[in-house]
Order: structure tokens, then C-alpha cells, then sequence
């Protein structure tokens, strides 16, 4: 066991993060609504998503290896290198494919540090809002655009009667799961669907309570972690297990007081 | 029968449907995540969504009884006034009030401008995209930003097998109409949820191909009608009926193409 990461280093990964997430935005961004007239024609000859996508991924990863050679990635398109490195960085170039096809902007770019097997450092960039969340558990988060930056905090929230709670799409949920899910949303204040990671930002901003997912996997979820940690929330799973690396079934909340409410419905799927 | 709206007449209220939009988006923008530590108290004492939806529908009727003191006004907030007025407008502030509470920047101002009974020019207002998408079924539609404004052009579709398809919240259909809309989704190519008004822009820009609501209000579609029309694309309901004013059950789409599939779907319902 080395020594954790000091604060100073955590700067300066901080800011490499940002560049990270600023490099992936010049692949990403020109795709978003271009022409894709052949797109629609079906067939897999051309997919602009698939190319920003991928494309994407290639950038950010050829800046980790020009200034920091020896740290892992493990990424949605081109899988893992050294996984077992002290420092790994885990990235979901296009989270929200769907939402990035249908000229939605709330499609992000995830990328997550772990540090000696956990996440500590997470950015969840939505290039076109131009915002891009950022976090650590450790020193706190914040949502930087280009008109500065602003610390985030999580609200508070009595219980699961006044959330406003979120799924991106119950048809992914298997059908024990969505009895599950249903039930929460019945006892919610409001529901909203089709967000994605996005959500996770608002859970920071302290505009949503509570995210439910599953089938999620690592580069799903990891960025999340030390954004809503760093803005005073919390990350379980359906059991209550504080979030790790890793993803599966996912509770996300501001508030614990909703997670008391929650977890007890959620377990029985 | 009086006749019909002069190219140049539509023009000046081209112009004017853009003020109004600007002036809501005055009293929507600064409430638009703005704090709200007390709403998630629960109670009615102070609920900034629906301060900001009655302040943006008054600002909006302000404007219009200033200008146009004989034209009628429908509003989901404050009712009819001269709602059989040659000239009417059919006004939703905030259409997704849930997004708007939820941080997420897919609530619209939705405008509509109906002439001796039918909608002949619209705005789906977004102002923290500062997107503007106006239209008309006579002169087209386009999307207005601070950057410029471009044509808005809908895209060619084979059909649903090749459709990004979407509805808000599949909770809002009732059985039958859950069955159809279900059915139509494994037809299709890929869905998406939690788009409220604003999926109607993405059919008017070519990202989206076809919108299944139900239960709508004519505050929640009129807006889009000339500006999906404008763009080459259609609404009916869901027995193929060209949409005129009114909501109930919509179907509105980019390529005929696709209603031609989805139709017989929707028809069961």
C-alpha cells in the first residue's frame, strides 16, 4: 500500500482532466448534429456516433500515454490497458449514444480516476452546455464553464416523498427491477426519464434526489462517484454497499434520508 | 371568411412571436436553477416553477394586449380570453415543468399563433440553448440562435424500422395506448425518453423521426405544428387526421414514410 494521493497531486490531476475532457470535446462536438443523412439509410457503413465515439476515446487516450505512460484506461471502445496500474483512468467517451443520436444535449463525456483501485477524481462533461462537472471526494466539487466556476452541493431532502427521482429508460430495468423502480416512483414527488449520466450532474447541483440504474458498467458510473461525493452526496447499490469501482445497480443520492426510503423497495428486485 | 395572412402580414408576427419568446425568457431564465432551497419542503407556500409559468404567461399577455388589443389569447395558466378572435394565441410558458425543476434544459415556451381557427405559425423556445425554432406551414421554419439563424429541414426516413422514436414518459399513455406506443417502439430503430416539446424541434431539425404523445392539451402541440410543417414534416393524431388545433393523441413526424408504419400501430389503441 503506498500513500494516498496528497492534495497537491490531485491538483494537478484535476486540471489534467479538464484538458482530458477539453480534447475529447473537439471530436465530439463538430459530430453533434452534423449531416448524417446516410446515417439513416441503415447498415453500418458510416455511423458518425460510432466514429466520435471511438474517435474520442482515441484522444483522450493518446494524451494519458504522451504525459503519463506508465497510468492504466480502460474505456468503452478500446477496453483495458495495465487495469492494475496505481492510477487508471476509466472513460465513457459518449454516455447517452441515444440521447447524441437524437440531437439531445444532454449526452456526456465521462472520465473517472481510480486511484489504487478506487475512484477518486471524476468529470461529467456535456461539451455543448459547455459544462463540465467536476470532482473529488476528497476536496470538493464544481461545475466549471466558461464563464467561471461554482462550487457544487447536493440539497437536502426529508425522504423519498418529496424527491424528484430518475431513470433513463425503465425498459432497461428486467421485470423485478421495474416492479422495483415503479414502486419507488410511486412514492416519489416527480419523475423524470431519459438522462443518463447527465443526471448525476443534477444530483451535484442539487436539482435531482435520486438516480436508480442498473446493468450499469464501470465507465457508466465511476466519474459519478467523486462528483456527487465531492458535492456532499452518496453513491450505493441496491443494497446500501457504498459504490466502489465497478457498476450494476446504482442508487445515487443528495440526501441519505432518501436512500432509507428507497433502499428498503429496492432490495426486494 | 376573411382572407388569408399576407406573406408580409406573417412576417410581422414572425417578428413579433420572436419578442414574445424574448420577453418570457426574462422571467423563465433567472428562476431556471436558481435556488430552491425552500421548494423541496413540500407545501404550496412558494413553488418557483409555477411563479416563473404565471410571470412568463403574463409578461407574454402584456405584450400581446399592448400590441394586438383585439386578438384572443389561450394560455394554460391564466385561460381564454377572445377565443374566437380572427387572431389567437395558444401559449404554454413552460412546457416540462418537471425538466424545468429538474435542471434540465429541455423545458420550452411554446407559442402558437392560430388564424380564423388554425395554428399557421409557432415558436419552440429553448433560452439556456438560446435556441429559438419558429416556423411556418406558408414560409418554412428555421432556428434562430445569437449565432444566426439556419433553415430547418426535416429528414427522409425509409420507414420505422430505420426511426429514432420518442415519447415523454410511457407512464402518461393508459393501457391500450401503452400497448400501441410499445409495440411501435420494437418497431423501430431506437427510442428515446423525457423529451417533452422540445422533441418536436429535433423532428423539425432532422435529428428525431417521429413523437408519440397522448392526453395533450392545445397549449402543448399547437406551437409545433407549423413549425414541423414548415420544416416538410407532419402531425396527425393517431387515426392519421391532419392535426389542426386542439391535442388529444399526436403522431408527429418527419417522413410520411414512418406514419404509414406506425399508424395501423396506433390505430389499435
Amino acid at each position: 500500500m503506498t500513500e494516498p494521493l496528497s492534495p497537491d497531486r490531485l491538483r494537478k490531476l484535476d486540471a489534467f482532466i479538464l484538458e482530458l475532457s477539453a480534447e475529447a470535446a473537439t471530436v465530439t462536438l463538430p459530430a453533434f448534429r452534423a449531416d448524417t443523412a446516410v446515417e439513416n439509410k441503415g447498415g453500418h457503413a458510416f455511423d458518425p456516433v460510432t466514429q466520435a465515439d471511438r474517435g474520442a476515446e482515441a484522444a483522450i487516450r493518446r494524451l494519458i500515454a504522451q504525459r503519463f505512460p506508465d497510468h492504466g484506461v480502460i474505456g468503452e471502445e478500446y477496453g483495458a490497458d495495465r487495469a492494475d496500474a496505481d492510477h487508471v483512468w476509466v472513460i465513457d467517451p459518449i454516455d447517452g449514444t441515444s440521447a447524441f443520436v437524437a440531437g439531445l444535449p444532454l449526452w456526456t463525456t465521462l472520465i473517472a480516476l481510480r486511484f489504487q483501485g478506487s475512484p477518486v477524481l471524476g468529470v461529467i462533461g456535456q461539451p455543448y452546455l459547455r459544462e463540465f462537472y467536476v470532482g473529488s471526494t476528497a476536496l470538493g466539487s464544481r461545475l466549471v464553464t466558461p464563464d467561471g466556476e461554482r462550487r457544487l452541493e447536493v440539497r437536502m431532502c426529508d425522504g423519498l416523498a418529496q424527491a424528484a427521482i430518475t431513470t433513463t429508460d425503465p425498459h432497461l430495468f428486467n421485470r423485478a427491477e421495474l416492479e422495483a423502480w415503479t414502486a419507488v416512483r410511486q412514492a416519489a414527488r416527480l419523475a423524470r426519464l431519459g438522462c443518463d449520466a447527465y443526471a448525476y450532474a443534477m444530483v451535484a447541483l442539487g436539482r435531482i434526489d435520486l438516480v436508480v440504474e442498473s446493468g450499469l458498467k464501470a465507465w457508466d458510473v465511476e466519474a459519478a462517484v467523486p462528483v456527487i461525493e465531492g458535492a456532499g452526496g452518496l453513491l450505493t447499490d441496491w443494497t446500501g454497499q457504498r459504490l466502489g469501482r465497478g457498476g450494476g445497480r446504482v442508487a445515487a443520492a443528495g440526501d441519505p434520508r432518501i436512500l432509507r426510503d428507497a433502499l428498503p423497495i429496492l432490495r426486494r428486485a
